[in-house]
């Protein structure tokens, strides 16, 4: 893949003169445009070989245009607290939200293409690491991010021929880091290992653009032309598919609709006598306790996912698991419709801000499966978009998992007889009043349209490192003991497992 | 993912006559006008527990439709031909064309989840076979394809209950094969194998539906209602984008355009004298000879691709080759303009159909690299289309190097100045007349896209497994010499390799 960027291109003088100029102006113009249009973040990943010129060109961007609305982020070895995360958690961290623009200096590549050149790191685990990172852009760019990938590269004996030249003059051979010496000794390998990991993400939607580094006025001209085509061609792209509310379908027209399906075949009876509860109650909660304060628990985060139609009971069964814990170790969030900072990033940005570090829980009530559910009943998204989410997120759990997060996701599930009587039970009751609203009652009429998301959302995302667990909850005295039953076995088994590490 | 399909779900008697009458119209009416509309192929893949009605199904479909537009296929073992070739070889033999339907019985899950339960094989392996799958699909589905996973599941209480149920009686005891007996010891394995490989591979644009095996009716039913579902949205969804030929930018509006590049750089000064040259012809035929009937050619194959502009020499250079081969050995493919069967079918088939069995070789005049050359530059494919094909050929290169092909690519670089003398060669010269026509001087007017399409080329498809050899050819005797000589090379190289087995 580096062919061409090794056939030594030069630009005069005057050449450079009069393009750069014109590039520049041409990049500020199109920056303001992409602000003013709001509908794409644009994310420019600078990597390649030492000395190849990325720092002076990330320099140079941030000359060109308007600094203000870039975020540059440069990313060094992984520190103590991202170690504790999902590898890919801290560039989430980063994205620019709609209309900006980003730069990541040393991205998502550096530390596979690292850990594999240097630290020995296996090949299936780096090959893992490329499909992660294959599958990561491919959602960026379904959500209206536009990837620039540039890599800046230098022949051996060109990066060599460098070094010397900077180390023969005591004013410049500062510039050569003990880093820099070692690097040069693995070029060979550094450059295989690269063209490898190049070739297996050059995805079509993002493909690299491989630059020739050994000319600076070559390679910024390179750089900039690329970047401002990606920017126009952002601006040009037609509006994404708006999405479209289901509907019920007509009596017989699809079969399927209303046949009885997981939901329904749930045992509804089952109740719990008020002493029992109380006693299983306190038992239960006294184990969560004591799993929450376990020592292996340090090398693990609990992320617990509440689900469930309106007045299921979520917010009253995450207080008794919460009766259990800590203040500090847990952290509940509540989700509703995503605010206009959320609505400029992909959706599942605002999900990955509160994932815990090691030895922390956060508890969700409702969650990302509001894509599969509301977005997808109320045609807040388009079709492609629901049914991409699935793969999605079971790639984000799966990430989760692998750093250590114990993952307990619950569908608390009741009848439409039982959701009426409570609705009632919330008109008549003053201090239950503020519960109920005119949207209730609206989302009641799609009942069948939601238990079919539902169904599908179970039979998609209930994985063995993620199941659902869907509770009958129409007795909440047999639900919340069912719901902290489950809780800690599935905790107990979590903690026994070990991190991958990257 | 296998929860909806546990809970038993059953349909009366009744509903079954009503509701299998009018699906049984209704997928009839949709085939024909699938047939009609020429514009989708669809695959149904049929995979599950045993005795789930996978078998009972695909009779089914093929006595609900018209069984002429069908073509129903059964995967076991691979035959001894079946594992010299790359695994995804012989599902792209049966591969149906546009307008027709292919039911595959037993697809390209089988042997990846029977290895992984019942082989042994490593989880690394099982990952990167779920992986390529997953790629082979998504570029089904971009394609053109419509692809329906049918997943037949059975419990293992109801698994079990079935066998005794058969084996009770002598008349339908035969049914249980030896085999069945055996995987039912493995049934928790495999459910959790299978579990993972429909979750990695239910991609947004081709879900797995799972479906509960134990009433004959329901499953029918679902099948058949699921599969009348995908047929509407092929027939609905609306034309692909159209491709557009590129022009020439006016001047400076790109930057690079002509820019010196890849090909401007090699040298083309370098000459052969014909004494020099026809010694050096014998030794290298000589040793190519003896290299193809070498006894490790036996576990490997050979894939020669030669790219060029018009008139660069790759048909004299094929015959200085082909002088040193067994005519037994090799097959020659002039590569043109694709057929009507051919345009029925995803681009890459024409190329899979001529894949060398081991101990074979196949050289391409022309190959699978037209879409990202004449194609591209054209706009007989969109600018998708083309964009994605880089990652699509290095999949498919990979393939063909795992299953132990030797790939040699060679691009034969001739400066305009040369084609232009061997163009007027050609129209003086009797014998060589019907070389040249009109489209040849077309062509030549687009040169400078011809150029940055093969330099995009090679940089994005240039790989260590499959690089590309680029042959300044102005000097017919150096570049022919130049091309066995990398030939042999890459040849004893390759030979030492040991293929992947599966």
């Amino acid at each position: 893949m580096f062919e061409s960027a090794e056939i030594g291109q030069r630009v005069s003088k005057k050449h450079w003169k009069e393009e750069s100029l014109r590039l520049r102006h041409a990049l500020l113009d199109a920056q303001y445009r992409l602000l003013q249009d709001a509908r794409s973040a644009v994310v420019i990943l600078v990597n390649g070989v030492d000395g190849a010129g990325r720092g002076e060109t990330v320099n140079l961007l941030n000359e060109w245009m308007d600094p203000r609305h870039i975020r540059t982020e440069a990313f060094g070895p992984m520190t103590a607290l991202e170690r504790q995360h999902p590898e890919m958690w801290r560039f989430w961290q980063v994205l620019p939200p709609k209309g900006r623009i980003g730069i990541l200096f040393g991205s998502w590549y550096s530390d596979p293409i690292r850990a594999h050149v240097r630290k020995g790191q296996k090949r299936e685990r780096f090959l893992h690491r490329l499909e992660r990172i294959r599958q990561f852009e491919r959602m960026l760019v379904a959500e209206g991010v536009v990837l620039v990938k540039l890599w800046f590269h230098l022949s051996k004996k060109a990066a060599k021929d460098r070094m010397k030249l900077l180390e023969s003059d005591p004013k410049t051979a500062w510039r050569v880091t003990p880093q820099q010496r070692e690097n040069i000794q693995h070029y060979d390998r550094f450059v295989r290992v690269s063209e490898e990991a190049l070739r297996k993400t050059s995805i079509g939607e993002a493909p690299w653009l491989v630059i020739n580094g050994s000319d600076p006025a070559y390679r910024s001209l390179k750089a900039g032309q690329y970047l401002l085509d990606a920017l126009n061609h952002a601006l040009q792209r037609p509006d994404p598919v708006p999405g479209v509310p289901e509907t019920l379908p007509a009596t017989h027209a699809v079969w399927g609709m209303g046949e009885r399906g997981l939901l329904a075949a749930q045992d509804y009876g089952r109740r719990l006598k008020r002493k029992v509860y109380e006693d299983e109650l306190e038992r239960l909660q006294g184990c969560l306790a004591l799993l929450s304060r376990d020592p292996r628990m340090l090398k693990h985060s609990l992320v617990l996912v509440f689900e469930g139609m309106d007045a299921a009971g979520k917010g009253s069964t995450i207080r008794r698991i919460t009766q259990a814990l800590d203040a500090r170790f847990y952290r509940v969030v509540p989700v509703a419709a995503p605010n206009e900072n959320e609505r400029a990033q992909p959706y599942l940005w605002r999900f990955w801000r509160y994932i815990p570090a090691h030895g922390k829980a956060v508890i969700f009530d409702r969650s990302w499966y509001g894509r599969v559910l509301v977005e997808r009943v109320e045609g807040l998204c388009s079709s492609q978009d629901w049914m991409r989410a699935y793969g999605e997120i079971n790639e984000y759990e799966e990430q989760l998992a692998e750093s250590g997060a114990v993952i307990v996701k619950f569908w608390l599930a009741i009848t439409p007889e039982e959701q009426l009587r409570r609705f009632k039970d919330r008109e008549a009751t003053p201090h239950k009043n503020y519960k109920i609203t005119e949207e209730d009652w609206r989302n009641r009429e799609k009942w069948p349209l939601y238990e079919r998301a539902v169904e599908q959302m179970v039979d998609r995302t209930s994985t063995r490192i993620a199941p659902w667990h869907i509770v009958a909850s129409d007795d909440k005295l047999w639900s919340r003991i069912e719901v902290l039953r489950l809780l800690c076995e599935r905790l107990e088994q979590g903690l026994d497992k070990t991190p991958v590490k990257n």
